[in-house]
């Protein structure tokens, strides 16, 4: 069997983590066992680069927060998502390539054709049969991460701006296997509108 | 004092890891205690990523060893050379962005543009205030290698063409701060030549 590249999209607070649990859950009820991963880590490598990215304070540019996040996707891309893919596994992934898209062009304002190129060399072409995008405004979903007591890190300090720069690119992304879900309301509504997206992608897998 | 930043280039068996040790010894005898870094490494991430780089046998696209290659860098740069620097320390390098023109756009053909973006974003504009050019031709250099018994990673390996272009790149390499030296004599005699080099770019550090 083919396997499943599934991707959750979306700007904190939105509510990917909770989402992950919850589709994992149901995955199981219905007989597959999925590949979890979160972006960045996932590997010796990977985890290594993402304590960096969140825990130093050094003076970080913008284009070398890039080459962190795009390095850790490669690792993660050629040592678990795609050998799980060959196996026929589902695989479910907390943030990809749009997170780049989202932070690095719409928040950091790199240029474009280099951070996409750099993409492309980080997922090695690899596109996600399906990314969830989940659409919450910034202010409910930076109010929700507050309530939930978290622990901010570097990249939760940023400004305003930046956090609407970001959500911006997440409500006008468009593109095939792209669905974007209304996650204003309750996770258990959040978990249904998702679950009839993956059913509506792989009938096979997750049930008719 | 302000620091100072070496790099040693070259291809393989140009004698770059016989140089460093030698300049460290030379440096040591006239009060200089060089902080001596190799690349990919000398950090946790950038160790973690010459690990995969050099042993994981996986399908490499030449986009993504560039990527391994840029973020093993920027780590470098960020948490050891950089505050050497600031620290008025010597800082001694064996390879630094040289090598990924050499080796990403001669050896591997990737487009210069983007190379040249990401190298900016691995350094963040660092410029070393000499790189030191080791001469000699790819099969004189390969000959050395072979006859060292080194085991050859995977980047020893490659074709005998991948190493002609790369050698081109190193023989027409031009810049501010860049010197060639012929690397084709004995140890010692390149030592003398590198030393002279040295003492002229900072007669304050090196003697007169």
């Amino acid at each position: 069997m083919a396997g499943f590249f599934l991707v959750l999209e979306g700007p904190e607070g939105a509510g990917k983590s909770t989402l992950a649990r919850a589709l994992t859950a149901r995955m199981r009820t219905a007989g597959v066992e999925p590949v979890v991963v979160r972006e960045p880590g996932g590997t010796p490598a990977a985890e290594a680069l993402r304590h960096e990215l969140l825990h130093d304070d050094r003076a970080w540019t913008p284009a070398a927060e890039l080459l962190y996040i795009a390095a850790a996707r490669a690792d993660l891309v050629a040592k678990v998502i795609r050998p799980a893919l060959r196996d026929g596994r589902v695989v479910l992934s907390d943030r990809f390539d749009l997170s780049t898209r989202a932070y690095q062009i719409g928040g950091r304002g790199l240029p474009a054709l280099e951070v996409e190129w750099v993409n492309q060399a980080a997922t090695g072409g690899l596109v996600p049969d399906l990314t969830l995008v989940l659409d919450v405004p910034p202010e409910v979903g930076q109010a929700r991460q507050v309530a939930s007591g978290k622990r901010q890190d570097r990249l939760d300090r940023e400004a305003e701006a930046f956090h609407q720069r970001v959500a911006a690119v997440y409500r006008d992304a468009t593109g095939p296997g792209l669905v974007h879900l209304d996650a204003t309301g309750t996770a258990e509504a959040l978990a249904d509108a998702a679950w009839r997206a993956l059913r509506r992608a792989r009938p096979d897998l997750f049930g008719e």
